[in-house]
């Protein structure tokens, strides 16, 4: 049905926050990735859960499609409205709803973003710990089960959630869970909608899990002979129990693009970004310890940054290696993608994405969250020449290929979006694809909800 | 369809391995907790997943019954086969199939259980750190989302498995992950399962987390004035980031039982049993801010054990409190009951569960994973006393409603069953409810999964 027809509801229900002006249609349909953008019919900026179901309720009886949208840092095409649709922007309803100090909790409604959440936990003594890079929103982050560099101490966002309150597909309002750290009470849910982006409800409210801000924090970077050693490195200092804070890795040509992007100097070869925190006593051990097994593996050039703006230094140059790598080629566009092995497959992955990079014409970066075996590939290309499109495309796959050869997944913490679709069933098989099918299309029969997300097809 | 139809069937495919042996049956409806038991019509030991594969055709083509069995340690009836059909005996299908040393997983069969799977460990310096008790299987263990002493340091099952590998309703076989540590490749089929206690599919073969087995442990216990006092130390423990392995509350009774069962003379007060782990440094760091602590709250009289035998007895008198608790009053039984909350609440909520059981005719004994909020209650009875039986169960609903009162839930880790399916709606609300029977529908369209448990009937 056109969405003309629900125009003048959605008009009475929210006035002045609705909107089909065209320059807001285009920004709400492209994400921070490479895929086409596709903009929606309508713009609605929702204040309250109510409001949520009533549009949910709107879309549900003439089939109008619904698309979540919060700080738009996606990178799989989560966002685009290929089949039109209304776009729930959900960054007005981003209110801090209570915060237990006690219980090391707190409920949020979807649209703050996790800077904005730190900044106002400031005082308590207590952080959220997930940190996918972007400011991106906590509803956006549940909905990509979005992961990053603290995951390997802190986990995902499948980890730092106790609840949600989610407007399912008809309009109804589900809470998942109560605040209790566990729960054995039926099925999972919270962890059923967190990665489910926006298929299956609308995330109206979160309870997230909050961390002791540590006593002492503690970066380092260190570079290593060979991506082996590095890797090698992080399995032993895993393995010895040492609860390392962050373990990032960059490949001698990412470190390049940070000197060159950063007027710095490091050396140019795979180097580890390191973070240590706890008390003092426990960091000081920690950081001995990991001295020790990186010698081993020769990393013995150590950088410390200590003080607060040394260490934010440090982490502005590996955060920033997405613009760092574009500069090397004035005028391109990167394909990031993401994939995650076991950590024991993590350099031959490593090893086979850069055979791969020499074997073609354009360049790729390597940077990854090496803890967790998860990598992103920066590869360089030209938007506008067909051929380097093509190119880019079919590097794109074969990294996904030798992940899964590698018994990896196609996205550690991306998402399926549109992008990888094509790649679910290789990864999974047929039964589970379809199990997600029959899920789907048991919770939203009328297929509203991000349509052409995860599962594009009816089940079977 | 009675069974009848498909016992010659059975009876081809496994042999001796099938049985309708009046013994047999009987224990294999008959778990660890107080609800009737209801024997299955026939029992087959399965060794493959294409056996149970086939089991779950031959159901479900005729709408006979399907239950799974592990070691029969669960509480609230989960085994029981209300409606009869066939019990699948996981029991013989126990290997571990991989260890991954260097990735910290194993693949393992579901009928192995935990004690055996760290008894195969023990030379790799790696453990499975899920305890909940009882020698429960790997399988059980995911379909409850068992968790028990150590969750507060290592989480429960939804955290510490990687993949499943599932039979579907209809005999289809599902991979739900791959071994990557974090995935976000479509929806969390793996965290679905778990907890799903058997009616949304068979569990043939986990991956799970493995953890370095520490340098250094050391235990302690250590009375308190109040159960108050003992719970604002743990608060204010678990607040300044201090790594506990174990934080257990016994009240003050508890303390009598245990005294009078294992010959110990601790103090009949509220008491912290408390386990250290890490570096010998970190431990003792710990062990200094913990005592710290303790004292501010009353708590100074830490006794310590910290070889390995001595930590052994001051377990097993936590880990024997059920058989202490039984032998306050000879030829009772007791019900296990299992709520969580925050832990900001979770003071309140004792408080008032020891008021109800001081307004009552029958004895209480409480217990608690005091550092997750979670506590179970033994309330001793005599099963031969309708009144008892009648008192018992108002307790026990009494106990949920308070909990529930205070933001938490009807089970922290024991699940539904069939004892709970009456309090989940009061818990989550009805559409939450709704969609877990949307779900179900939706992967075992002929009900044919654990009938009678979590949810026993159709969505609205």
């Amino acid at each position: 049905m056109p969405i003309s027809q629900i125009l003048p509801q959605l008009k009475s229900l929210f006035g002045d926050r609705m909107t089909t002006n065209a320059g807001v249609l285009e920004s709400h349909g492209r994400d921070e990735g490479s895929l086409p953008s596709a903009a929606p019919d309508a713009v609605v900026f929702v204040h309250t859960t109510d409001e949520v179901s009533q549009v949910a309720k709107l879309c549900h009886g003439t089939g109008v499609p619904i698309v979540a949208f919060g700080a738009g840092t996606s990178l799989e095409g989560h966002i685009a409205a290929p089949q039109g649709g209304v776009c729930i922007d959900f960054t007005q309803m981003n209110k801090v709803i209570c915060v237990h100090e006690a219980d090391m909790d707190a409920v949020v409604q979807p649209g703050i973003t996790r800077k904005t959440l730190n900044a106002h936990l400031r005082d308590t003594g207590l952080f959220f710990p997930v940190d996918p890079g972007a400011d991106a929103t906590i509803g956006g982050m549940c909905a990509t089960r979005a992961s990053g560099t603290s995951t390997v101490r802190y986990g995902s966002m499948k980890d730092n959630v106790l609840a949600l309150e989610v407007v399912l597909a008809d309009g109804r309002i589900v809470k998942t869970a109560n605040r209790a750290r566990k729960s054995a009470a039926g099925y999972d849910l919270t962890r059923l909608m967190i990665g489910s982006e926006g298929t299956l409800g609308l995330i109206t409210a979160v309870t997230v899990k909050l961390h002791p801000i540590p006593e002492t924090v503690t970066a380092a970077i260190c570079p290593f002979p060979r991506v082996e050693d590095a890797v090698d490195c992080v399995i032993t200092a895993i393995q010895t129990g040492i609860p390392m804070a962050r373990m990032e890795l960059l490949d001698a040509l990412s470190m390049k693009a940070v000197n060159q992007y950063s007027q710095l100097n490091y050396a140019q070869a795979p180097t580890l970004f390191l973070e240590f925190e706890g008390s003092s006593v426990a960091v000081a051990e920690q950081v001995e310890m990991v001295q020790a097994i990186a010698a081993e593996h020769g990393g013995t050039d150590f950088q410390w940054a200590t003080q607060s703006e040394d260490r934010a230094r440090l982490w502005a140059a590996r955060h920033n290696l997405y613009y760092a790598g574009l500069a090397l080629r004035p005028g391109c566009r990167a394909l990031t993608t993401d994939v995650c092995v076991p950590i024991s497959n993590l350099a031959e992955c490593i090893h086979r994405t850069h055979q791969a990079f020499e074997a073609s014409a354009l360049t790729g970066l390597i940077l990854g969250h090496v803890g967790d075996g998860n990598f992103h590939t920066l590869i360089l290309f030209d938007p506008d020449d067909a051929q380097e499109r093509q190119e880019v495309e079919r590097l794109g796959a074969d990294i996904v290929a030798q992940a899964l050869a590698l018994d990896g997944t196609c996205t550690g913490e991306h998402g399926i979006g549109m992008g990888k679709t094509k790649y679910l069933t290789a990864e999974l098989g047929e039964p589970a694809v379809d199990a997600m099918a029959l899920i789907k299309a048991a919770l939203d029969p009328t297929h509203i909800l991000n349509p052409g997300k995860i599962i594009p097809t009816a089940p079977k």
